[in-house]
């Protein structure tokens, strides 16, 4: 047997992605984060999923380091203000999502996304204001088990990610 | 109404963790990183994930202002090579799973884990060696859709780790 048919496994730099079926239909909606290293991280596992589409309140700072490839993938859209944007968004049929640990939200493990959703970030010191809170059809939260009993705003949102794909693995 | 019976979500900051049943048997075996900050995530991300244990190959640096309170949260153990490590764990039972794009390597969204897994992740540069992955039981990968088609070693761990939680919610 030459090495070529070894059953072992071996490292593929550049293997293949996924093919969607359909352009997904999930946007991401973000605050004016402290930290561009976080917007930018987003920006690249965002990429990665196939997400097409971020919205961010107030300028856009990347570091296209971090962001890599995805800064040419993802659209990105800058708004004065987030909510004026998701009340148009739920007139368009997007579900509103927001990502936070809040007196009434659902772990991950147990939401279903719908397709069609927009995934509302909070900052990473003051999280989702109560007043955008309002607006949302649904609250979520990723599980935490150990200290520091709360995960970086990119980690969540990146695992947020994770969880959408794995049910609409195909858009 | 007064304002503690309304039905709107509002932003909780120091919500109580989900308690697990037993303690976590997922390790995590890091290749030592080129950069302090991917560690520091992964060790944050461990720490809100309940997981006691990461082994390092070679010094273990961190930032602290990044790991947080999760380096109190997870014992860290640094050692000059992890292969032997493997070895043994694998004598002690458990599953040696690698993280990697590799010729045969499984979606994490089909891919069931075994409670008690050591999670062998792979350089931002060079992966996981081929060498170290004839060693693994399986090889697990994070599906991608877009550019740039490969997630950044941090975020592909914690996404891993968000998935072991999913599966094994209580330990």
């Amino acid at each position: 047997m030459n090495s070529d048919e070894s059953d072992d496994p071996i490292h593929v730099r550049h293997k293949p992605p996924t093919v969607l079926e359909r352009p997904r239909e999930l946007v991401l909606a973000c605050p004016p984060f402290r930290s561009a290293v976080n917007l930018s991280r987003i920006v690249r596992a965002a990429g990665c999923c196939g997400i097409g589409r971020i919205i961010v309140e107030g300028p856009i700072r990347l570091d296209k380091k971090i962001a890599r490839d995805g800064a040419e993938q993802v659209e990105l859209e800058s708004r004065r203000s987030l909510d004026p944007v998701l009340i148009r968004m739920k007139q368009e049929g997007y579900r509103l999502v927001g990502l936070e640990q809040a007196s009434r939200s659902v772990s991950t493990f147990d939401y279903r996304f719908e397709r069609r959703t927009c995934l509302v970030i909070g900052h990473e010191r003051d999280g989702i204001p109560d007043e955008r809170l309002k607006l949302m059809d649904d609250v979520i939260e990723i599980p935490v088990y150990g200290m520091p009993f709360s995960h970086n705003v990119a980690t969540a949102t990146t695992m947020a990610l994770y969880e959408y794909c794995r049910q609409l693995p195909l858009g």
